[in-house]
């Protein structure tokens, strides 16, 4: 994640919002994080830890560290939500590629989503420790 | 994570760079995991697990999975730089107050935060699956 010929920021993290995803979907929490793996993989990504959580009664919380950054999940799937972010650092991964193949999969009926530019390289240039 | 009385959506998530951190801190695995877990539970938040990561040659990435949804952290010392997500679900924490204890001990010269709602309620009532 540490790519000195980055551009003007740091980190690219992608915003995501799916709504209208089925609820036994967003509640399975081994189909969940075994899709996130398997999209991280074949974009290149190395995956290197995961940790998940299944909240009482219904819900998941996980994250999927990869060497380019992570990709964090959390589901209701009483409301059929999955906010997704997606964020990676330098210029080998696109995380719309991750999304893409997520979308996908999901299907979810809507989604909301933003890129947002995380560390600025002209504000890290201006401000000296 | 699941409280039915939000207002209008279901997530808050600060999205938190810090300029100017010490490369010493930014680089300091075990002190960003314990801190973040600190201000975790002075706020009343349930911490649920971890995970942790440093990058080669310097770095760090790592997120703490709390019962009220996660803090997500990814380091770049070389930069002195932090980024931050606090994701927080219902109204018994406050994303900002845990910025506000991690501010005030990580002591960044500059910081460049923004709050998004996640999941908003009425494209969930909009969107039915």
């Amino acid at each position: 994640m540490h790519n000195k010929n980055l551009s003007r920021s740091l980190g690219r993290h992608l915003v995501m919002d799916y709504y209208g995803v089925s609820e036994s979907l967003s509640n399975d929490l081994d189909k969940l994080k075994q899709d996130i793996i398997d999209a991280c993989v074949s974009v290149g990504a190395t995956v290197i830890n995961s940790v998940f959580h299944r909240y009482s009664p219904y819900g998941v919380s996980g994250v999927v560290i990869i060497a380019e950054s992570n990709v964090t999940i959390h589901t209701w799937p009483e409301y059929n939500f999955i906010s997704l972010d997606i964020y990676t650092c330098g210029d080998s991964i696109s995380p719309y590629s991750i999304h893409q193949i997520l979308y996908t999969k999901w299907n979810p009926k809507k989604y909301v989503g933003d890129l947002v530019n995380r560390g600025n390289k002209n504000i890290v240039d201006e401000v000296v420790f």
